[in-house]
């Protein structure tokens, strides 16, 4: 069965190991591809374009939404974050599963529009093991820590309308949850169409042939 | 994290291996437990009461319909057959994941009454390979395998209306894909309340003592 890819968007809170997480996913997983965001700002010391942003200009960000361009974008201190349209439906045109991190207004807006996306928030395994990470980086304030948890408060509100929670408890464990929840989404009968169409009409056939 | 268990509703052509398959599941696996139904048929011989099905009186099985102690249940052949409510929901609060192995009305009453339900058909790889199968038993007339087949093409119009399909080609690989739909199910934030209420509150608490 040849299918189209599935649509996943992936946010949870600062901390939570995400980039680790999609990191393994894509590596040892063939089927998943990572889409890359676009973006206004500047690049950073060791950024390369199309890695881990395409950067454009704002004249350049502003004609892809004009020509609906962008799944998903917003502002954020002066400078436009987006998804590009064409990239992510290319590869699931490939049968690819298309991972977006993106936070949780931008996932409502991905539902939006491709209404059988799924969503998923990754968790801690408690609120301390968030701390604990935070604190292990080593490279953060206790300011910016307390601003991190802070918006953790704030995002575990829309835990509610994500479509699964995934547990960062051991990283493999994770993995494994993932791979079932996109699994499970590939056996729906949405995604088998052609598959349901085929055995429909090959039951008749025989049917017709009185099963010669 | 405790959980209830979910409940889940096999349905699938006859010849596409469900027996088979749930013999399997029960045996491998610790989450599932295999309802059994109810009916006022007489016993077989070899059956057993409390195994093959429950084996009541007309009465009997009426007074459960009026009580509302049958999740569905339908009549055939001038027998009632139906799934009793206390042992599903008995064992669901234990937190097994509870299959039942019933036709496409009762699914149908059943995802009415627990709309968090799993339903799922088991699909033969190809035509053929239904009637090979059907074949292979070596106890079945042509006509009766020739009636099955024409079942399987009015069953096949409802597929569209289960959550999952799943493909009994090879029975490790269906069971795989059996598990990986129950697991993602686990996995819902509904499926999840005490665990995010639980880190709703720590993040709270935390933030409170300023993260001490």
């Amino acid at each position: 069965m040849s299918q189209k890819g599935i649509l996943i968007v992936i946010s949870g809170f600062s901390g939570a190991g995400k980039g680790t997480l999609m990191k393994k996913l894509v590596a040892e997983y063939d089927n998943y591809a990572l889409s890359i965001s676009m973006t206004t700002r500047q690049p950073r010391e060791g950024e390369v374009n199309g890695r881990e942003y395409f950067f454009v200009t704002k004249e350049e960000f502003e004609e892809r939404i004009a020509e609906d361009g962008m799944i998903e974008y917003a502002g954020y201190c002066g400078n436009y974050y987006g998804t590009p349209r064409a990239y992510v439906e290319q590869q699931l045109e490939n049968g690819k599963d298309v991972i977006l991190e993106i936070e949780i207004q931008g996932a409502h807006k991905v539902k939006e529009k491709y209404p059988d996306a799924l969503l998923m928030f990754v968790m801690p395994p408690s609120a301390q093991e968030l701390y604990r990470r935070l604190k292990g980086r080593g490279t953060e304030t206790e300011e910016v820590i307390l601003k991190r948890m802070t918006r953790a408060v704030e995002e575990s509100e829309g835990i509610d309308t994500y479509d699964y929670i995934v547990v960062n408890d051991t990283l493999e464990d994770c993995i494994g949850q993932i791979n079932a929840i996109v699994d499970a989404a590939h056996n729906t009968p949405d995604n088998n169409e052609e598959f349901i169409d085929t055995i429909k009409k090959e039951l008749k056939e025989l049917l017709k042939g009185d099963l010669k």
